[in-house]
């Protein structure tokens, strides 16, 4: 499914030649420096589910979630933002192109990705398909944005560095719904969208989606705090002012997983009360959230 | 005109409650910092030139278009970029908020122009309207991204920053027409587009527009040099290699400033040669290459 993916993205690179060679490089290198391509596959898979046929159109909205994703880690890795110099071992966009680039770079691919996506209009004259992709695109952009990932990561960033703000379950509830899990629900509800799917199915996928997203970030958190307590060789003090808060700092380990496990559940639950059945999927589903995948 | 734009970009605003307060916060005053609305106020004229009268479909793209402008000016001022702590006797949005904030308010008043531009797809189900809002997003993507504003942004810090680059009146023009030609390019195609004229019109104006932004520039230049002269009391040495290089550079300022007439003048016999007539956008046009504006 991955290589699939990959080579969608690769066809959707800009050529790196003329005036503008040097972001169009560091627009390549960010989107090729790897990835797990969750967004794209989950958004082909759900399309599939669907029976989506015109796999054109999806293609477009599979690069442009993909460059919002990558986007948001070029910018999130700046001096700025986390300052990180490394990212699945290889070096930052900041590190190779230097900040001004990295900043352009995040710009064009944010840009890039409403671009691709507006380009699904011109593969489409049907009344019906259009109107389809229009809604994928209000989901891409709303999802994306202040109400979505943007407003998730600028709340992440004050909570860390404002003392005056209270951590609390509720707060990173909506933290990791809007900074994880948006981008998952955005990818689902447009695979659903585009392959034609009815309003209720649309939302049906947004709520799987939301749990599928919140599920893998307290599972993040968990199997943070299981290999801090293995390198220590003891249990972490959950009260600790240094650390940042997390789900296990809210609650015990055992009420995390349990949490975790219910939203499995549900978002399990829900998928198999369609009529319609991928078991890719189901798989891939089940294996994001034990992260597995 | 001016105080027209002033009250559709104020009702388009974010509230600023919730969570996310002051990534809005810093949004709006990033657009409330003040400006000529030179693109809104050109879409708009363009719009009524060629007689469109759905005004909810214009105002969309007058919201997102000023979104942008205002976003790469945020950008532009960062400590990577330009490093500017005032604009326009104002205290910059990264003067204001820091910096990880001014970067989230870029993104997300990026992304919040498109969510305002896809938002005129529910304001029709006329196939031949929604035809035209894909038609405008699709310029209004493309004006602004990597082949379009963000491409000339890239070229002219290189210019500046990388000595082995050889500066020329080619590559100049090449980034004029790319940071400032193609947002005002876009607006005026944007206003054609959505009032229903035809492919060729639009190709007009983008042509009209494509001249009063290099036109504009070059004018830039000129004042520049001008106003040194005063302040040194003596000729600028255009061979200086200390300064930023420029139109006046590359040649005298006489040849400049003819370079300007040409494209004024060649800017309004085009706009002439239509049967439309709009004088506020004939005037407006010439204030703005004579600087007036």
């Amino acid at each position: 499914m991955k290589a699939n993916i990959e080579e969608i993205l690769r066809k959707n690179l800009p050529k790196e030649e003329g005036y503008q060679k040097t972001i169009y490089e560091a627009i390549n290198y960010s989107i090729l420096a790897g990835g797990k391509r969750i967004r794209p596959i989950l958004m082909l898979e759900t399309y599939k589910l669907f029976g989506g046929d015109n796999s054109k159109l999806v293609e477009c909205f599979i690069v442009a979630i993909e460059m919002i994703h990558t986007y948001s880690l070029v910018h999130d890795d700046l001096p700025a933002m986390d300052n990180d110099l490394y990212r699945r071992g290889k070096k930052t966009t900041h590190n190779v192109y230097g900040e001004a680039m990295a900043i352009l770079a995040g710009d064009g691919l944010l840009n890039l990705a409403f671009e691709k996506a507006i380009d699904a209009f011109n593969l489409t004259s049907d009344i019906k398909e259009m109107k389809a992709v229009a809604n994928a695109l209000s989901v891409l952009a709303g999802k994306s944005g202040i109400n979505g990932m943007i407003g998730g990561q600028v709340c992440d960033i004050e909570l860390e560095r404002n003392k005056d703000i209270t951590a609390t379950i509720e707060r990173l509830n909506f933290i990791y719904t809007l900074k994880t899990s948006a981008l998952i629900e955005s990818s689902m509800m447009i695979g659903a969208i585009l392959a034609g799917a009815k309003d209720e199915e649309v939302l049906l996928m947004e709520e799987i989606a939301g749990n599928v997203g919140l599920a893998f970030q307290i599972k993040d958190d968990i199997l943070d705090v299981i290999s801090t307590q293995e390198i220590l060789g003891k249990p972490v003090n959950s009260d600790s002012k240094n650390e940042k808060y997390t789900y296990v700092t809210g609650m015990s380990l055992e009420e995390a997983e349990k949490e975790v496990e219910k939203l499995s559940n549900e978002a399990i639950d829900k998928l198999d009360s369609l009529v319609y059945k991928n078991e890719s999927l189901r798989t891939m589903i089940i294996k994001l959230i034990s992260r597995e995948y």
